[in-house]
């Protein structure tokens, strides 16, 4: 990003993110979603904007939410310290800002039976409202272990958030979900002589948790994984000086734009419901707003194409109000492709949009993969598209004379 | 490359490359070569699969052959360490295996007059048979010079390779092909302190090879060319977990694969001849194939276009044994392009293709440049080509969570 360039406006840019929106075609899959869902909405700013492909990270690199997401926002994907733990990420997306020393871990309630052996690694999947009860009882059990503050959230369902504060702390500690069924927890083992005793914090508040869970008929363990640091990212503000909002439900979008230095708005799940929390928000004095669909991308994976476009159409329905608001820039793309051909995250770059007053027009004259083959944005990577939308809301000067 | 990533499997990959194989159109060539070529089976693949336009190095930038097949295989191209001596690349390409501090030089055998003075660069093209007898005299006469053992083999038709192995070598040292005929060949002069030596050495070689030549009619003496020593190449192998092999018939792209790890199969020089190397080859346990299809090049270089044409139709009626075989990715392209209109190598970025069943489609039905502008893939690095391989093998995990 050229910070000497920036030039901060009134300008309003929405930034609509429909997670795993690309797909590809088949035999077996002759449309995308994107191809057979009906988008008039869409079609229409595609056809009053440009198009083109959002490469996430490289030809063939598959990523994942985390680094997709870091490359929306302008960050290089590939950078070590764009790596983020799932700790930080959760703990981060609940709402709670990490100090740069904290220890964060992400916590699964989960079942063992007699033998300690575990038989669910979700605990049956329990409802956030039980996790909140859980949550709340550990809580008031476990305020600090050997001197180090202990900071327990609800996060999603079974999903907890625990962090730990306080002096000579280290994230390099093993996870202790040995991913299956039917096998016992595993130890928290320290990978460098300097995170013992983190190792034996977390031992004593995996021990102190059993014995507050006992009772419990699900969920009577814990466990604990990706366990890390927050990184040091500088804030969009700085990088772009934008005043940024984030609009995501799920807790892991919500980390990241939240370490990016968004500012999280409460919103409910559906679609629509993040629709009518942009229009709130819309004139808080925020002039970027991170809009995340998640749903588009979780069918991806179920290979329901009937499901993903029913998402799509979903969104397409509710352009209207958004256009009604009257951003000076919208861009309509997803993190990367979640094909249902494949059911998998995948390398494929992405179908993107942008319609503003200064964008110019492309002969692209809908919004999905064949259409956005043929756009003037051609294929390019995802972290040039913030520099496009701060050019395209007039935020960014001339280079040079 | 993200080694982190690679999750090596049992799929196959075909890399067919035709040297030289992208053209462009002018007043006089309305159509390319492969504009103008019937290839039923590379269009089949075409509209099966993925196209775009593989960038040797850059907008340009004029490949070698050299730097163009290291962009192929996934090394920078600019890299000094990717810049191999001539001398290295046919010695290694004649399947000698150099060792670290060895100095690798390329012969050629030459016609001088009574005075000495050059009236053939190329000893009137001798066939390889004179080659592999004149190597065979030399090397029984010079064995070593000066305590450095010399290392004498035939390379093809009038050239052939010097292998200096010893202590306090150098490369520094210019070659003595004076690059016209009526000159005499210049003395091997050391460009640094430390090449001195060296130079003498290469000096006496010369001494005692004119001795040895000077009863030949044609070959009577030998110009020294291309004095380099190995670079260290990170292997393909360590890069990518492949195990690959090169069916290549022409030493410097031999050469190449070599340096890069691959081994070498014998092979023939016709087309026929190399699909059959690779059929023979497929089940022997490798996963990568480098198939090397010099002749579209050549034709290129001398703007023969019913010859390029020709190659280029060869190639497509042995595309179905290739498919025989069921490889799970094959991609066709070429190093870079030879257009007849120019009878040189160009800049132009080159015809892609991949097809596997995770690649997707895009709108392209033929395989040519026009209908590769219209591609998916649109314009990329040829060095992103290895990445996109290995993810359309499975060979990849995913970045981040």
């Amino acid at each position: 990003m050229l910070r000497h360039l920036l030039r901060p406006n009134e300008a309003k840019i929405v930034f609509l993110i429909l997670d795993g929106l690309g797909g590809i075609r088949n035999s077996e899959f002759p449309q995308t979603a994107l191809e057979a869902a009906n988008t008039p909405n869409l079609d229409a700013l595609a056809g009053e904007g440009l198009c083109g492909r959002s490469m996430p990270i490289s030809n063939g690199i598959t990523p994942g939410s985390g680094p997709a997401h870091f490359a929306l926002f302008g960050y290089d994907p590939l950078a070590p310290e764009n790596d983020v733990g799932r700790g930080v990420l959760e703990v981060t997306g609940s709402g709670y800002d990490l100090e740069a020393m904290d220890i964060a871990i992400r916590g699964n309630f989960a079942t063992v039976n007699a033998d300690r052996v575990l038989t669910d690694r979700r605990a049956g999947r329990i409802p956030h409202e039980e996790c909140i009860r859980l949550c709340t009882k550990l809580g008031s059990t476990i305020q600090s272990i050997d001197g180090v503050q202990i900071i327990i959230m609800p996060v999603r369902e079974y999903r907890f958030g625990v962090v730990l504060r306080g002096k000579g702390l280290s994230p390099e500690v093993e996870e202790t979900d040995p991913q299956l069924t039917g096998k016992k927890p595993l130890d928290p083992v320290a990978t460098s002589p300097e995170a013992e005793r983190t190792a034996g914090i977390i031992a004593q508040f995996i021990t102190r948790a059993n014995e507050a869970l006992a009772d419990e008929k699900k969920a009577n363990t814990v466990l604990m994984r990706g366990i890390s640091r927050r990184p040091a990212i500088e804030p969009l503000q700085e990088r772009t000086g934008l005043t940024p909002a984030a609009i995501a439900s799920y807790p892991l979008y919500r980390g990241v734009a939240r370490l990016c230095g968004m500012e999280l708005i409460d919103t409910g799940f559906s679609v629509e419901e993040e629709i009518e929390t942009l229009r709130s928000a819309y004139n808080k004095g925020y002039d970027f707003f991170f809009v995340h669909i998640k749903k588009a991308d979780s069918y991806g994976e179920d290979g329901n194409i009937e499901g993903k476009i029913k998402v799509i159409e979903e969104v397409d329905r509710h352009i209207p109000s958004i256009l009604e608001l009257s951003p000076e820039v919208i861009i309509v793309t997803g993190d990367h492709s979640t094909p249902c051909a494949l059911k998998l995250h995948s390398w494929h770059p992405v179908p993107f949009l942008v319609r503003s007053n200064v964008c110019g027009m492309d002969a692209t004259v809908a919004f999905n993969e064949t259409e956005c083959d043929k756009g003037a944005l051609g294929v390019f990577p995802a972290r040039k598209i913030m520099e496009l939308a701060l050019a395209n809301a007039g935020k960014l000067k001339k280079h040079g004379a």
